[in-house]
């Protein structure tokens, strides 16, 4: 394995970063069809050396879609300041008889390299470059299918059985679902209202005893870093620049799985105290880049950074498309994996994407984003008022030690009702219990609601799983379904006296997120009062 | 794991084949978000549990497609003996605001189970019932990404590091590709003009010595049955029987992979005896698919084949669809496969291609199959017709021991070219030598050349492979490029006299192939007299 030389001149000296890769990924090889590519591209050769079916006999000669631009994200509920024209297009992609030479829906059709169209990789490859900024030139981008397959193509291509990966204590299923059947453990970290800690990252790595452990240091690190999956936490640059150091000074891979980039939507503010629900989009995409959080990109002068970036939550899920971007190296070995898999991405995916992105423009599709985020904070900030308006917040400053250390808690507690009367009044210490708190989250979809079943009666007599499953349970069956924390446990030591659940935004609709919490205070303040 | 019951009462007692099972397709769990799916199909349940994208951010409205039908294959050259009228449509699929409920571009674009849309299931499902004709009843089918992925899924699923696999000695490369560097080794067993021999097969089988050859005898076959990549060979119901007969004997999982099953095209018959070249097709449907070679699927009462099926072939190799065909176990373990890699397929692929069928019908797509296979034929025999234009053939019966035994071989010399004169009467010796021999395929793509190298003056200084390697460069500088068979080795012992060229005719434009076959005949004539 070739030896990758990145590093600034100023920081870094050239890092070789091969032996991170695993058993299998050293194994793997080009297809031996390979040999042939060096004549493919040859003009006048008649090529009879693949199995390729003739692209007369497609039974699609065009494909077409109406698409809609940003504009129409503003249009719906008025909600822009700004005036934007309606620019809503019908794209269409045709056979190569009537389309141009370099982008058609035969080539798109038909068998390719597993890179993807040439117009799509300089598409993902200029918005690396200008929105996540990496620290050095040679940077490589490649086309997968989703995130999933991308983080399945990192495990294969670094991990080995019996190795273990850093992860936050609370972490995506299927990212552990993809690795432990492999015989590679999760190793949780603490994580509070940026994620993953970097004292206790440091603390678990200097502390590691291989015996105790029965697993080598860990060399690997998972991480969702904006609207984190489930806990809905951020990670500021300050932060990523510690865990980064870590990474360096442990000689450890960061997996930057990052679907919610785009839909940073700044910090919630109570409706009573925020101005109007206005959408502001910016021309100035350097100042609104400038106002994301940086990816660790950004600061990954050695190369040690695979970051994967997807279409599913911008565009939409069914694309089943995204893109690394890494160092040549490891960009190298992750598209082989593809080639014994998925090979390229659906052609009608590809297509319909590159056409839509080629008709929108980098601007077009960084004022599309913009406009999606602002629609995600107006359904985030509904979802909080009907919070608001069903229970009594307290907002309190989290302190060290706590889960959410740094950020602004808010605690539920009943309401006072006031047509309850004095019975109510008698009831009012019971009242102020706190049921639940959570942090807003900055981005994403997710609400991290922590349940206070310290203040629970029955604490003691059930264990805090089961008081979890009961009340997930008892909302199902009166109408609204939340994900249970415990699903998303990496195996951190269990709460005693804590439960979850994640909660997600994205998708209901407004009146639907006011009877999702009127039904949650209802249910919530009896399963909390029955036991009394 | 559960015991999975199949077998018919008449010959089969319940088979277990749960024991067929990797240790990494018994690790794999369902993901754990799966406890929230009983609720999912709830009407009126408020569901905040996924982190799905809110569909009316989608920017395509609808997408539409402009397609062929049976028909207009028939047409583009006249070539139809019976009238078709014209039945090219344009399908749309709308989102859910102006769709029906059951089949809309929401549900395609939002996440949803890996299995893909109900409507293309139930195709699918349909087709493999009514072609296939499964031995048993309650046989399933699961939608995959293509057949590399179909096949990627069942090694993961069937086989453990050290395991062998039996192949023919020829094989598609990618299919080794995917296994060799989990550490499963091909076990190459001899092809004739069928493919895989039931007498090696058996051979290799009983005589297995686990310590000699350092691998427990092996429990899974691939095979490509029809139009074999990169044989060309085509294997009769018989010799199926013969197979499944041993498989049940020494308890083997055949993985019957059949991109090619659809164009079957019927023996070839020189230019000079053929009648006009003319497309039939049957309205009977019953009485084309009688005359298709039965797939492994019937005769399979024990529920040990999974067939891999795709619309690469038939609609266009981005489609990136497919389906297996097996027993409801295994059916269940490569489904979580999915679950961790490429989700479900693309919904831009599913809502076209499932519209199609939709439009098309059952009887529509065997329609296109049936005039597809003969647009093939059509370039089969074109091409065949070249090489008849340019070399003299003697068409001999291969004898018992032979590669082709069974079979009517093509043995291919110079031609006597009059204008050379007395010159050339002079080196009749020479010219009468056979530079090389084919067996016409009956089906697929492919022609597989054997190169008479015991006949070329340099076969005792060079070896065959470099001598193969030679031609195969003169001629891609001359303008034609093959590919050469040593890259479909799996590993038999290497042949002192024979080279092979596999070449496709399935994309070629008529007039390259009559280019094609006049270069060949100009560089491989030089090729062997040169040394002279």
């Amino acid at each position: 394995m070739a030896t990758i030389h990145i590093g600034d001149p100023l920081r870094g000296k050239a890092v070789d970063l091969s032996h991170h890769l695993s058993d299998l990924a050293r194994a793997r090889v080009n297809s031996p069809l390979n040999k042939l590519f060096k004549y493919w591209e040859e003009p006048n050769l008649i090529i009879m050396a693949a199995g390729l079916p003739d692209p007369e006999y497609f039974p699609f000669s065009s494909v077409s879609s109406e698409t809609l631009s940003f504009a129409s994200l503003l249009e719906k509920n008025s909600m822009s300041r700004q005036h934007f024209p309606p620019e809503n297009k019908t794209i269409t992609i045709c056979n190569e008889t009537i389309a141009t030479k370099d982008f058609n829906l035969t080539t798109a059709l038909q068998y390719g390299p597993v890179t993807g169209l040439p117009q799509l990789i300089e598409f993902q490859t200029n918005l690396s470059a200008k929105v996540f900024q990496p620290a050095y030139d040679n940077f490589t981008t490649l086309i997968h299918t989703g995130n999933t397959d991308g983080w399945n193509r990192c495990v294969m291509a670094l991990l080995n059985k019996g190795e273990g990966i850093l992860v936050g204590e609370w972490t995506y299923p299927a990212a552990l679902a993809t690795a432990t059947p492999l015989g590679v453990s999760p190793v949780p970290i603490t994580i509070d209202g940026q994620g993953i800690r970097s004292d206790h990252l440091r603390q678990v790595l200097s502390g590691w005893d291989e015996n105790a452990r029965r697993m080598p240091r860990p060399h690997v690190m998972y991480i969702i870093p904006v609207g984190q999956n489930p806990s809905g936490a951020t990670m500021g640059f300050e932060r990523k620049k510690e865990i980064y150091a870590i990474c360096v000074e442990f000689d450890i891979i960061i997996v930057e799985d990052d679907p919610y980039y785009f839909l940073q939507q700044g910090p919630y503010v109570p409706k009573t105290d925020r101005v109007e629900d206005q959408i502001e989009i910016s021309a100035n995409l350097e100042a609104y880049i400038a106002n994301l959080v940086p990816s660790f990109l950004k600061i990954d002068y050695q190369g040690r950074v695979i970051r994967l970036d997807t279409f599913s939550k911008t565009v939409a899920p069914g694309s089943r498309l995204g893109w690394f971007t890494c160092n040549p190296m490891f960009a190298e070995r992750l598209e082989r994996f593809a080639e014994i898999s998925t090979e390229g991405p659906s052609g009608f995916s590809q297509s319909l994407i590159t056409k839509l992105l080629l008709t929108w423009k980098y601007e077009g599709y960084m004022k599309w984003v913009q406009a999606l985020s602002q629609k995600y904070k107006a359904k985030r900030d509904f979802f909080l008022d009907c919070l608001a308006d069903e229970f009594n917040f307290q907002i309190v400053s989290a302190g060290e030690g706590n889960t959410w250390a740094g950020s602004n808690i808010y605690l539920a507690s009943e309401k006072l009702n006031l047509r309850d009367g004095v019975q109510t009044i008698e009831k009012v210490p019971v009242m102020r219990r706190t049921l639940f708190s959570f942090v807003p989250p900055s981005s994403g979809m997710f609400i991290w609601m922590r349940l206070h079943f310290d203040n629970h009666p029955a604490v003691g007599l059930h264990d805090v799983n089961s008081l979890e499953l009961q009340l997930w349970e008892l909302l199902a069956e009166s109408g609204v379904l939340f994900a249970p924390g415990s699903i998303f446990s990496a195996g951190r030591e269990s709460d005693k006296t804590e439960g979850y659940f994640r909660i997600s935004f994205s998708q209901t609709k407004f009146q639907d997120m006011k009877t999702a919490t009127s039904i949650l205070a209802k249910v919530i303040t009896d399963f909390f009062r029955n036991f009394v």
